[in-house]
Order: structure tokens, then C-alpha cells, then sequence
């Protein structure tokens, strides 16, 4: 008999030990360390495939190869103006001992604070189109760790987290006890990707996946302290039908004994493939405000007649007067953000179809191209021209992926002959083709091709209740933002997103890419809109402003109502600084679940913003100013929350205050139960 | 309690006789006799529907109304110049006892020699949306009859047909022993339609549906004498997604005690929707050639570099020197066309992707718009136009028909724009969408909007692999024809055709529309271009030319290569001369399975063109001239068997005689086993 082979790497910081074993069996596992402390025990390594006997077991060592890499590289749009790429990598190629002798290639790359892997299917002569039939990757944790989780769910991430050790998760109570309508929680113990955990001993452990390119997304089972790989199947029960030369996403495994390094880590961008679109230049990091949120309150509809009943669509429509995007409208929203420095207006609910829209699992909803008989399209081109501002596209599919695929083409020839350069896209509902899931391989395809189809045409995307990202926006730019979790809106209309919600987010979702969160609710209670509405968003006014900072994204809504950002300039002078891109990021204090102080520098100016954000404890965040160049004196303008203020009771109270600072001074700023601050330095 | 209620009606010649019962329990069901034999006793009438009680018990009778129509229209084209409809209808309304109350009307047509009956769903307040579970329409056969049938599939209707009892049937053992690739058999007990039957006592039954929109296919179960129908599901089990107001198909039960009836009656199309194309000046019906044949015999290949290994493809491809499609073969193709007055050469094989396109279960296979490098796009253009002949488009999907809508556009414009105004599909391969099938309510829908996109572009179309036609054809003529059963190709390379197989189409697949058989094959033995080969045509060289008439299509392949069509100019001069759009048709002997004899009067000629056939049974032709207008004497030249011609053992054996012959002539045609006769009368 064999007997075990093993290989080892360090990080090159020597903070992380990786080892690979190969058994006296043929199965493959791996260990991982930090600072000696075993992080992941004995992992699994295997895929299962169709009509073969796979990668589990009974592998023989072929080759092995060792590199480093230590390099940088400069991103379209960022948090920071250009990206070490520093690892070490080991690359171990296997073959079945028995059967077709198949080659599989493991790569891993360990970084400073995390350990990214792969599988790799060589091109080789009996291996050309072959069906995945599971992923049997482990993560054995060492104990019953704190998680911050959400339910693993093949159609939906709209869920707010959880905070509670692994062997309490309950998957199936947390999802019947939701609003959401399209979902499909897969067992008790399953959870979704990023996991965020913290062990008893004080070390941050983060679970995700970089580059999930045609293959489904990945979720996690729990069983006993041992994470395992569960991959979205598809409408007949397969995990994805792939063709060698393939390399599957990375599993990345973050580990620091400090929270702030897991935010700071560049591992899933360094993952990713560098950019693919040859002209960037329609690609621009950008603010909008929205005909959106006053749906979302009930001041107005997204549908003409206002009925969301399917007897009345088409050419029976009667308007309701309740309609949201009238030229009218759109053009206050024009002239609001033409006043105030804000680069577009979304216009939700412009074409026909939203009596009819959803829940029907129907497969031609939208067609894309025909708006409203009041929303005259080429009047509203030439007058946001006029004004230099841009009107972004909605493109809702309902889920009916196939049909949005058909009119695809037509759709962005539409949007360049009007002036359009940037789509929200949406997929509420169930997916269409029947039987696939939201994060299933035909749908990561579909996400993606958009992407592509919409580069090709100079369009930026911003994408909702897609797949969960992973770094593509690297490779693919154009991709400003997605939403795929729960978002500010929830607020408006359901029981919300606890406070703690917006300090978890860069911990879990974040960890892929940038978010549409759409901040900036200033009226933060809905019985503004109607007396008998209970609902309220579950921040001060204060940390809305913070979320600018603390939330990343190259696309920042101006999310409220024009009207009330006018009855409070003073704060919304915050929102008009604020910058959308980044030479610069340090990450001040961080705790998942409890507190985040971030400082960014903006692109290619002087300005700082910070944004400092606490969970529904009060707290007093301490900004230590060293970032700034030495010797200097700066203009601060804090923008915090008022001394009685306290999310529930009393959210809108705020004060703005100005100060000198150097980079010497450590700001002390009180934040209110479910507070925040806003800094701007110049 | 109630008693039971009843309605009656009769066909206009009152050979038919129809009675609808709604039964104490709310049950509905229906009787039909043919002079006064019973054909169906007490059928079953009803249908399921998700979450609600449905139409199948506690139904109430609301109304009733009766109508007479006596009306004739004229198609663009077809078998005749004027179709004449003429029925009388009963329409009863139904509606629930309970639940909601719904209003179900079922809608009867009683023809002269059929029944057609569909249900249809008024709009009304609680039901827009709605999923169908499943559909009870029973045809309980008064006895074991005979039947010609092909197992019942979701996928796949190119089996031969078997001639048995109902009892015997077998769809399991039929569907097991098949060279088909891609088949889903559903069950022991199930057969397709149009499904042609005969009693003991001599009645011709035959039972398929009309109008297939929106809708799955209807397949058959037989328990017993009964014949139950049977939705193809979707991919999660469902039947069809509906909203109302919505009609089904019409189930189209045939019956005469005269073979030729079936065949003559038009109560299909009649119950199809008039043309909806506004201009079809673009539609032409017309003959073609093919670079297409030589692929199926083997000497040349589909694929540039004739490897079918997927790790050929794209640039790395290498011709291998038998491609099939290259700019000087296409030439050779176009030079016979115009020399011989055939409008049209197909050419398959021209787009990248064949070495990687079969069996693999792909998404994304062909882009439909990428020649090989040895196909000359612009040139052929520029040739064929200078010669007066068109080049016919293929896209093959290999079923990946969410491929093919996302490029269909594209692919439409590019044929626009290089003088392409035909286009022959094909979906050979399993069904993407994954879990659907090529007969399911996706699928169905998909093949009719490639149709209505394809009628936007002046695009005519004619289907391979698609759900066997219902009649579209009426209301969207630019479909000229279809395959959708086991076309003359499977004689080059598997067991073939028996000899009666073009004796039960007319009976059964081209109930419901015109087939593209690919008839004119000359060279009967596949020997002829490998010794080694023992395929063969299962007809003689004249049944081959009398196809062009029994086979009816307004497209119609000469399908053989051109040098074999040298050989035997004297042969080919029928399919120069046989017309393929007709003023009328005469069904002059017929019974399925063993010989047909049809007459037809080219359209604005004063030509008729006959063609007899037999199965493997020798017999005489008796040809009785009386359509032939009184008084006048025509020249006839007849294409028949030689005297020792047999399908086997001699089938090039052909002579090629001339008489003169008026409306009194009876022709006397002897007919080999397998055998033929083509006759051209002016």
C-alpha cells in the first residue's frame, strides 16, 4: 500500500499554514492554521461526477508545483487606487487510479489573510463535456462558533442575519418566518455564503467564493462543527454541466484575529479574472436619485392603473392618477438632482405591465421597449440632456429570465437611441425557466451574459435579487453594484432590518461586491405617508449618512423624496460631498454585529469621508485621524446624531458640527442607539 | 337531486350524431355515432386545476347556444384553391357548484366526417392566472380496434409506425428497440397522435388535435379500449400555465367508413385561426436541393474539420477535405437548381460548431451567424443571386432552444441582409430549458413564436424536430412545412423506412400539416458509396417520384445529389415538371398501411399530376380519370415500375411510358412491392 503524501505553504506573512494530504486511500483533505491555531481540520476535497467514478476517492499524486506572486494592479473603480496581489501558491494535480485515469488539478493560493482554492479540470482526451453531480468540499471548523448566518435558500438572500453559535441555525423556522415571497429554504441546517463566524477565542473566519463563473453558487451545510459545500441544483437535479478545460470558483476562506483585516483583504477581487472590456470610458462611478422609493411608501404606483390587477392591463389600462413615472415627475427628480449635483434619476415602473407583473410565474411579462402612454420617453431624453443629467433604465424581468433574454438585444438598442447608459435590472419572482433557481448554474449563466451583452453595448448594470456576487465586477466593470440582500427598502414596508443589520452587511454580502443599499431615508417613519403605518427604518437620520462611507459602492442612491431631503439641505449636503470612488480605505473599528468606522480618501482629490456606524447600542467611536498627511490642518464637518436621539424614539435628531483637525486629533463621537456619523475633512 | 340533462346535434349530412351528457353529479361526457354505429361512449369531459376544485365533477349547466356555419375561405396556399367549412356547433357553459364558482364553455363542432371540441375558459373575476394539472378527455373506442401508432414520447415522433390492436400495444418495447438518440417514453400504454385507427367492422378512426397554441401536445393512454389523454408536463410536473379568457386546442376525432374522407377532410384547418400575416407575398412554396443528402450517405461531412470532437473546435479547427458545405460545392448545387427550374439549394453544415453540436446537453452551440472558413457568405450571395436561385438558412439549435431565441434577431437580420428568406430548424438533441421537452407547453410556444418572428422578417420556415403540426399552417403560412416524424433520411443509415411507411403518413403525422419527407432518392443503395454499407431506401426509384404527390408539401426536396440525378434525367424530368401548390385533390384509392392513390390539379395550370403508391405488397393501380374535364384529350406520361422492379431486390428499375387519355380513361398501373407510379397529365 501507498502511504499518505503530504505538501505544506506558509502565507508570506507565515501568519497562515496550509497542508494538503493526500491518504494511503486516494482521498484528498487539507488543513489550515493561523498563527498555529487550527483553523480547518481534515477539509474534504472531492467533486462527484455523472457516470464516473469522480474525484473522491482513490487518487494517485502526479505532479506538484509551488510559485509566488507578488504584484499590483489598478481597478477601474474601487475602494483604493491600485491592489496587492501577494500569495503563495501550490498547485497539485491528481489522476483516478482506476477508470479514464482523469487529471485534476488543486490550486491553492495563500494569502496573508486567507487561504483561496480551486479544482481544475485539465483539457485531456477523455474529458471533454461532463455533468457535475456534487461538490464535496468540507470546511471542519475547530468548535461551535458564533455565526452571523441567513437561511441557505436557492432563490433568495432578502433575509436579515442571524446572529447564533453553528449548532443553533434553524434554516426552516428562520425562512417561514419571512415576508419574502419567493423562496426556498433546502434544509434546517443549511446556510448561504458569505458566513461570517468568531470563534470562542477571538478569531474572525469568513466563508465565501471569488469568480462564480457558469457553476452554481455555493451554500453551506451544517453538520456537527463541519461546514459543507452545497452546490444550487438545477431543474433536473444537477449541479452543472461543464466542459475541460474548467476551472470551478475559488473557495476563499478568510482568517484574522482582527475583524477590520477581513474587510481589508483584497483576496476575492486578487480571485477574479482582470478586466475584459477594452473601452471603459462609459463606465462611471456615479449618485442617482430615484421615481422609486415613494412606490416603496405608497405614495405612488409603479403601475398605471394602479389596480396590480391582470383584467386591466394593455390597452384597457385606465390611469389612477397614483401613477409614479409621469414625465412630470421625472422631471422634478431631473431638477433636483440637476440642482444638487446627483448624476441620474432611476425611473421605475416606465413600461407596460405592472398590473401584471408578479406572482404569476408567467413567462412574457415586459417587453422593455413600451412605456406608459404619460411617460413620453423622447421628451424626457432631451430634457435630462438638457439639464446633463442621466436617466437610468429599469429593466424588471419577474424572474422570467428566458423572456428578458429574447428581448435583450432590442432592449439596449432602445436605451443607446434614448440616452440610456446604465440598467437596474430585477428578478423578483420565480424563475422562468421552470424548474431552475435564482442561483442555479443557468442562472449565474444568465447574470453574466447580461453583463457581458450590456458591456458590449456600453451599458453599466446594477443588478437586483441576482446570484450573490463574487468579485466579478473586476473582470467585468461595468458592474457597479447589485442588491441580492435585504436592502434599505425592506424598511418601508415590512418589520425591517434590525440596527445591527447595516453592521453585519460589509462582513456577509459586502465580501462579493459592491451593494445598492439605497441609503439617505431621511424621513425615517412611514406615518409620514399615512398615519396608520407603524413601519420605520431602523436608523437615525445621522447613520443613513454614515452608510455612504460604511457601505460600499461606486453607485450610491439618494434614496428619499426629494421633499425631504429639501426640508433638511443641511444634512443633504453630506450626501452632494460625498465621493463615489476611492484613492484610499482604512477601516478604523470594526465588530460584526456591533460597530464599523471607516475613512476613505476620494478619487484623485484631498477630501476624506468617514462614516461610523453602531448597532442598537449607544456607543462612542474613536477616530484616530493618523491616515491624514502629517503637518497639515483640515476643515472637519461632522454630520452626528443629536444628544436625545435614539433610532426608535427619536431618529431624526441630528447635529452638524465643524472643527479643525490634524493628524494627530482622534475624533470622539457619541453615537445614538442605532446612530451614526458622518465626517467630511478637506 | 337533479336529473341529468342532455344535448344533441347533428352533422349537416346527419352521418354524425353527437350527444353531451351532464350527469346528476355534475360529471360531463359525450357520445359520438356514425351512422348510428357508436364511435365514442360516454367520453369523459373535464380538467384539473391547481389549488381548486377544477371541471371534473359538480358542474352546473348555465347556457347553451347552437349554431349553423356554411362558409369557405381561401389559404395562401395548399391541396386545394377553396376550403369549404361547414358544421354545426353547440356551446354549453358550465360552471362550478362550489368553490369559486367558475364558468367553464365547452365549444362542439360536428363536421361531416368529424367532431372537433375544445374548452375554453371565459375571462371572469376569479380567474386570470391559473395552472393546469392535467386534462381528462377520455375516447372511450366501442372495441379492440386496429391502430397505427408510434410510442407515445415527449421528445420524439421518428419512430416507424406499428399496425396492431390496441390491446397488443407496447410503447416501452417499441421505444427500446430504436436507433433514436433522444426519446422519453412515457409509459407501456401510450401512443401519439394524429393516431389512425379502423374497426372491426370497417369504420377509419382518427383522433389528434387542431390549433396547438399555448398548450402542451395531447399523447394518448390506452386502458383498455380507451384512450385517455395525456399533457406533455413541463419541467416541475406541471401541464400548462393559462390565463383567461383562453381556448384549448381542439381535439379532432375523424371518422368515415371511407379511408379517403380522413384524408380529404380539411375540419383541421378549418378549426385553426385565418392567416394573420398581413403581406405574405413572401411566401412561396417551391422545390429545393440540398447539400445535405451527401452528409447523410457519408461522403461528406457537416463539420469542417470531420473529427466530432468537441476539442476541434473553433480556431483550432483543421478541415479535414470532405466538408460538405464549401463555396465551390454550394456553387455545383446552385448550377443544377437553375438549370433544372428548382428555386432553392439548402445548405446545412455552413456554421462553426458541428464538431462539438450532438449529445452533450450544451447551451450554447451554434451562434447561427459564423461561417466555416470555406463558406463564403457575400459570394455564394452574389452567385446564387446571378443565377435566379435562392439559398435556404439552417439553424440547428440541438435543442438548446434558449440559445436560439437569445440569438434569433441576429440571426434573422444576418439572413435578411445576405438574401436569405427560408430557413429550415432543427433540434435534434435533449431540451434546453432542462427538464422540458420538445412537446411541452415551453417548447410548443417557442416554436410558434420562431414562427411569428420569423413571419416579421419575411422569413419562411420549415421545421425539423419540432411537436407535429395541428394546422398552424392556416393561420401562419409562412410555416411551409415540417418534419416531425421518421422522414425518407433514416433509410441512409439505420434500418429505414418499411415499405408501407409512406402508406400511414398521409393517415397519421400529415393530419396536421405538410411534411418535408425529402423524397427523389435515386440511388436506392447506400452500397453505392461504400460497398460495405447494406442501408437502402425501402421503395422503388418510381415510388420515389409518386411521393411528390401523395406526400403533400408546398416544399418539396429533390433530395438526392445532382450527379445521381444526371443518371437519370428521363426521371428527374417528373420533379422539374410536378408542381407543389394545387387547385384540388382527388383521393382516388386509399387504406392506411397499404396503397394510396391521389390526383392533383397544379395551381393556375391546367396540369394534373398523380402519384400511386403500394406498401411491400404488389397490386394495379386503378386510376379512374373522370376529374379530368369532359371532352378533352390529354397527354399522359407515366412514370412507373419496370416489370421486374422490387423494392429489393430491383428497385432502379423504372419505364417511362406516354398515352393519350381523357375523362373516360381508367389507368391501370401496375405497381412493384414497394413500388410507385408518377403521372403527369397536360
Amino acid at each position: 500500500m501507498l502511504q499518505a503524501q503530504s505538501w505544506s505553504l506558509q502565507s508570506p506573512n507565515k501568519n497562515l499554514d496550509l497542508k494538503l494530504i493526500l491518504a494511503a486511500d486516494g482521498r484528498l483533505s487539507y488543513d489550515l492554521a493561523f498563527k498555529g491555531k487550527m483553523v480547518v481540520k481534515a477539509g474534504v476535497l472531492g467533486l462527484a461526477i455523472k457516470d464516473d467514478p469522480g474525484f473522491e476517492r482513490n487518487l494517485a499524486f502526479e505532479s506538484v508545483q509551488e510559485a509566488s506572486v507578488d504584484n499590483s494592479w489598478t481597478p477601474v473603480w474601487g475602494e483604493e487606487k491600485n491592489i496587492r496581489n501577494h500569495y503563495r501558491e501550490l498547485a497539485l494535480t491528481v489522476r483516478q487510479k482506476e477508470a479514464k485515469k482523469l487529471r485534476l488539478l488543486l490550486r491553492f493560493r495563500l494569502f496573508d489573510h486567507g487561504l483561496g482554492f480551486r479544482y481544475e479540470f485539465p483539457g485531456q482526451e477523455s474529458l471533454t463535456y461532463f455533468v457535475l453531480s456534487d461538490e464535496k468540499t468540507s470546511f471542519p471548523m475547530t468548535g461551535d462558533h458564533m455565526a452571523w448566518w441567513i437561511p441557505g435558500d436557492y432563490d433568495t438572500n432578502e433575509y436579515f442575519y442571524t446572529r447564533s453559535l453553528l449548532s443553533e441555525v434553524d434554516a426552516i423556522a428562520r425562512g417561514n418566518a419571512t415576508e419574502i415571497s419567493t423562496r426556498k429554504v433546502w434544509t434546517q441546517k443549511g446556510v448561504q455564503t458569505p458566513l461570517m463566524m468568531k470563534t470562542a477565542d477571538g478569531l474572525y473566519i469568513n466563508i465565501h467564493e471569488a469568480a462564480l463563473v457558469d457553476y452554481p453558487a455555493m451554500q453551506l451545510e451544517i453538520r456537527g462543527n463541519s461546514l459543507h459545500s452545497h452546490l444550487v441544483p438545477d431543474a433536473v437535479g444537477n449541479k452543472a454541466y461543464l466542459k475541460a478545460p474548467f476551472g470551478t470558483p475559488w473557495r476563499v476562506i478568510h482568517v484574522s484575529d482582527r475583524a477590520a483585516d477581513i474587510l481589508a483583504s483584497r483576496i476575492i477581487l486578487n480571485l477574479n479574472e482582470p478586466n475584459k472590456i477594452p473601452n471603459t470610458s462609459f463606465i462611471k462611478p456615479q449618485k442617482m436619485v430615484g421615481v422609486w422609493w415613494e412606490m416603496h411608501v405608497g405614495k405612488s404606483t409603479w403601475d398605471y392603473a394602479g389596480t396590480q390587477n391582470a383584467s386591466t392591463t394593455g390597452a384597457e389600462a385606465k390611469p389612477s392618477g397614483k401613477h409614479g413615472a409621469t414625465t412630470a415627475n421625472v422631471k422634478r427628480y431631473i431638477d433636483f438632482a440637476a440642482k444638487n449635483g446627483i448624476d441620474a434619476v432611476l425611473v421605475e415602473g416606465w413600461n407596460m405591465g405592472w398590473e401584471d407583473w408578479f406572482g404569476k410565474w408567467k413567462e412574457e411579462v415586459f417587453d422593455f421597449i413600451t412605456p406608459y402612454p404619460d411617460f413620453d420617453v423622447k421628451e424626457l431624453q432631451r430634457y435630462a440632456a438638457s439639464k446633463n443629467v442621466k436617466i437610468i433604465m429599469h429593466h424588471e424581468t419577474s424572474g422570467s429570465a428566458t423572456n428578458y433574454e429574447r428581448y435583450m438585444d432590442t432592449a439596449f438598442r432602445f436605451m443607446k437611441n434614448h440616452g440610456y447608459d446604465a440598467v437596474k435590472t430585477g428578478y423578483v419572482g420565480r424563475v422562468i425557466p421552470r424548474g431552475e433557481w435564482h442561483d442555479g448554474q443557468w442562472m449565474v449563466n444568465h447574470y453574466l451574459r447580461q453583463l457581458q451583452k450590456a458591456a458590449a453595448y456600453g451599458i453599466m448594470v446594477d443588478a437586483h435579487e441576482p446570484v450573490r456576487p463574487t468579485g466579478l465586477h473586476r473582470t467585468w466593470p461595468n458592474f457597479l453594484a447589485c442588491e441580492a440582500a435585504r436592502g434599505n427598502e425592506f424598511n418601508a414596508w415590512s418589520v425591517g432590518n434590525p440596527p445591527a443589520h447595516e453592521t453585519i452587511l460589509p462582513f456577509t454580502r459586502l465580501m462579493g461586491g459592491p451593494m445598492d443599499y439605497t441609503p439617505g431615508i431621511f424621513e425615517i417613519n412611514m406615518s409620514a405617508y399615512d398615519p396608520a403605518k407603524k413601519e420605520q427604518v431602523h436608523t437615525t437620520l445621522a447613520k443613513q449618512l454614515a452608510l455612504y462611507v460604511t457601505m460600499y459602492s461606486p453607485l450610491q442612491m439618494a434614496a428619499d423624496l426629494p421633499e425631504n431631503y429639501e426640508k433638511h439641505m443641511d444634512a443633504f449636503e453630506f450626501i452632494r460631498q460625498v465621493a463615489v470612488d476611492w484613492d484610499s480605505t482604512v477601516y478604523l473599528e470594526a465588530e460584526p454585529g456591533a460597530y464599523l468606522s471607516i475613512a476613505r480618501k476620494a478619487k484623485g482629490r484631498g477630501d476624506w469621508f468617514l462614516g461610523a456606524i453602531t448597532n442598537e447600542n449607544a456607543r462612542t467611536a474613536m477616530l484616530n485621524l493618523d491616515f491624514l498627511p502629517a503637518g497639515k490642518t483640515f476643515d472637519i464637518t461632522i454630520y452626528q446624531d443629536g444628544k436625545d436621539a435614539h433610532w426608535e424614539q427619536n431618529p431624526k435628531s441630528y447635529q452638524i458640527l465643524q472643527q479643525k483637525g490634524t493628524s494627530k486629533t482622534i475624533l470622539k463621537i457619541p453615537l445614538a442607539p442605532g446612530g451614526g456619523a458622518a465626517i467630511h475633512i478637506r
